[in-house]
């Protein structure tokens, strides 16, 4: 049985046992095991000491953030310029100082930085993947970064928790792949990991693991700090019991399990493969996002269109503001069912798309001088952050410590009555 | 089968044919035939034109709100002093000019909106039932203000959907009770009722309806102008189908039955009246909420834990912030389920703590002059919103146009394909 099939157990167990619904915030009668599971499960995941669970991730990342700019005297915001919708709402609802740093420009995001005294209260919020072009956040050296200056991190693992990472806990993880492979659920020894180096990590329940709700994690007084004082988490009804109940049975699933992520990723190198060799325009990039570039809104929105109507195939179009004028595409992003068989119907059917729309190919973008990695001479190969070896392990490489993807009893693992 | 029976197969059907989580936002991937039939529930039930879904009733008030104040030209909000976190968020968030008027104060209310031209874009902001008082907004009045003033209404029906009004679309349907009994799920004839007055409702699924999620109904062109622009929805994930489905079974059995609201008041006005005869002090209010005055923080808490502890009753205490210093008091809210023998165990429980703690009694406020109407020797007597007459009601008198209870095949309802 998938991880849909144990989730979608677990939620119906959940309905029959509670109910509908919590009934409550998580202050007045809606606080219960569920949200204790659930929030162990996630401090568990991403090796921080405590979590926090909110209606979603938008409203976890507008939370925190507005928050931490209102109390945090002083404090200065450096935001990544590709940085979600909700990130941005937080930090203009904070009213703190900001800054906007060049996507993943390091020498940028440094020269804002140092314009700042050391002792001037700083936080850098970006994000692992970021999902309109599958680039990744060079988040090392950001926490080098935020080291020598004295800033905070935040960082938003949406498009990438139960995705990367040996147990599924987001790029910070997959960075030390095999030191968390090794040390299971626990702490790697004798190491400061990468994952251990972000102060707060928000991520979502409602993509890779298939239900609603977003979360925060980090140190047990910050996590206490945001329950206290946070009107978003505060005055709003707890998520149902059977949401809070599936998500904690399918993040324990992925993190018992390495071969979901791997099909993705194996899935995606075949889709991104087939549609180069077909001069079909795919951005480069590292992740499992396949943005394939069309470079106006009126002919993504036919490709779109044409797709659906004609082939059965659902892309959506990504036009203005979301990218700038000039580099609209198709955003496809294949999950673990995706195998070559639908890939290769998604690949002709975007090879004939292209044909009857005339669509730009790779050597018409390259003979124009190429546009974001597509056609250009001097664009660096871009490695898959999946690597062939971690590609070829098997479930059988992970620590038994793994918590097994039987889901016990409700009631026994928080010890807490509710 | 009750209203949590119907809801709970629902959810279980829509679980097994659509799975656990809709997987996108509204605009990607996440639209469905599950949101199009719960708007179009919602828009029927307080019989406005569209309805707009959101993750919650706080992300509703506060997407909405501040929306409005931000794209609104010179928008001047005026806001109840008591008005719900989620929609001070909201106007704070919004940068609009406010001004909080005293709690439902008319002549306040007059007074601030008469101190601008009546071409300035105004919006009252307000709830109909208020949570910690238990009081209710004089709603025909404040659009007789808007009217006069011209300024937009926008109420929160939180604490209301459900439990007022013939079909339980809240306290502004209540008002015109006989009008909408008759008409059914139409606009009653030759009438403006008082809830087609108000220009935006909100409310949630999360209480009444069991669920979780919120939404806010009005014109067509205003919710599409909404659904256009405010990143609280557009940039997060769709509520999981079987939430969605259930919270239209919910509503829809609701809508056909009058019984659960009947004994909910009715179990109310049972608490209320056992505890005023044995001198405990109830603050007295028109709803079915039960402020019971302790008047100071440490004696509520010691209240809450005692009855938890000793008697196997959990009521919250509400303190400062929530309720002003001096104020503080338990709040209980009897649902259909609590009957005369529950309540009784209730109410022999408060008598028990209130001698054992030596809390005041009824005479001993009224030694003092009186509180939040308890012991007020100049207190006008407050009468039930439900009327006698309409707690004799049979659902026989409900109007046969009135959706059945029994659930109709997914995918008939709307008949948009998606």
């Amino acid at each position: 049985m998938g991880r849909n099939g144990l989730t979608l157990a677990e939620m119906k167990r959940t309905l029959d046992k509670y109910g509908t619904g919590a009934g409550g915030t998580r202050n007045i009668a809606g606080h219960n095991r569920h949200a204790i599971r659930l929030e162990s499960e996630l401090a568990t995941l991403h090796k921080h000491q405590a979590a926090l669970v909110f209606s979603s991730c938008f409203v976890a990342n507008d939370a925190v953030l507005s928050l931490l700019g209102q109390k945090l005297k002083d404090l200065v915001i450096f935001s990544d310029e590709l940085n979600h919708a909700s990130m941005i709402q937080g930090i203009r609802n904070s009213r703190a100082k900001k800054h906007v740093f060049k996507h993943n420009d390091l020498a940028h995001l440094e020269s804002l930085l140092a314009s700042y005294p050391k002792n001037t209260p700083k936080l850098i919020a970006f994000e692992s993947v970021y999902s309109m072009c599958g680039s990744i956040a060079p988040i090392e050296k950001i926490c080098d970064l935020a080291d020598k200056y004295g800033a905070l991190t935040f960082l938003d693992e949406v498009h990438a928790v139960g995705m990367y990472g040996p147990h599924g806990a987001g790029v910070a993880e997959h960075l030390d792949f095999a030191s968390h492979l090794k040390a299971g659920i626990n702490q790697p020894e004798n190491s400061q990991t990468i994952m251990n180096r972000i102060d707060m990590i928000t991520g979502t329940l409602g993509k890779a693991y298939g239900t609603v709700g977003g979360y925060v994690t980090g140190k047990a007084s910050l996590i206490d700090w945001i329950r206290s004082y946070a009107p978003g988490f505060i005055f709003t009804t707890t998520l149902p019991p059977a949401v809070m109940a599936g998500s904690t049975s399918a993040i324990r699933y992925q993190r018992s399990t390495l071969q979901d992520r791997i099909l993705q990723q194996k899935n995606t190198r075949y889709v991104k493969n087939n549609l180069n060799s077909l001069g079909i325009p795919v951005i480069p990039n590292p992740s499992h996002i396949v943005p394939v570039l069309v470079g106006n809104a009126a002919d993504a929105k036919s490709a779109s269109d044409l797709l659906l109507e004609k082939h059965n195939i659902y892309v959506q179009a990504i036009n203005f503001p979301t990218v700038p004028i000039g580099q609209e595409r198709l955003r496809i992003t294949p999950t673990p069912g995706h195998g070559p068989e639908l890939s290769n119907q998604l690949i002709s059917a975007l090879d004939s798309v292209f044909k009857e729309l005339d669509l730009q190919r790779i050597d018409q973008w390259a003979a124009e001088g190429g546009l974001c990695g597509v056609g250009d001479p001097e664009a660096v190969p871009i490695e898959h952050i999946w690597t062939d070896a971690q590609l070829a392990l098997k479930d059988a490489d992970l620590h038994p410590n793994v918590v097994d993807p039987v889901i016990e009893p409700i009631g026994v693992s928080s010890g807490v009555a509710v």
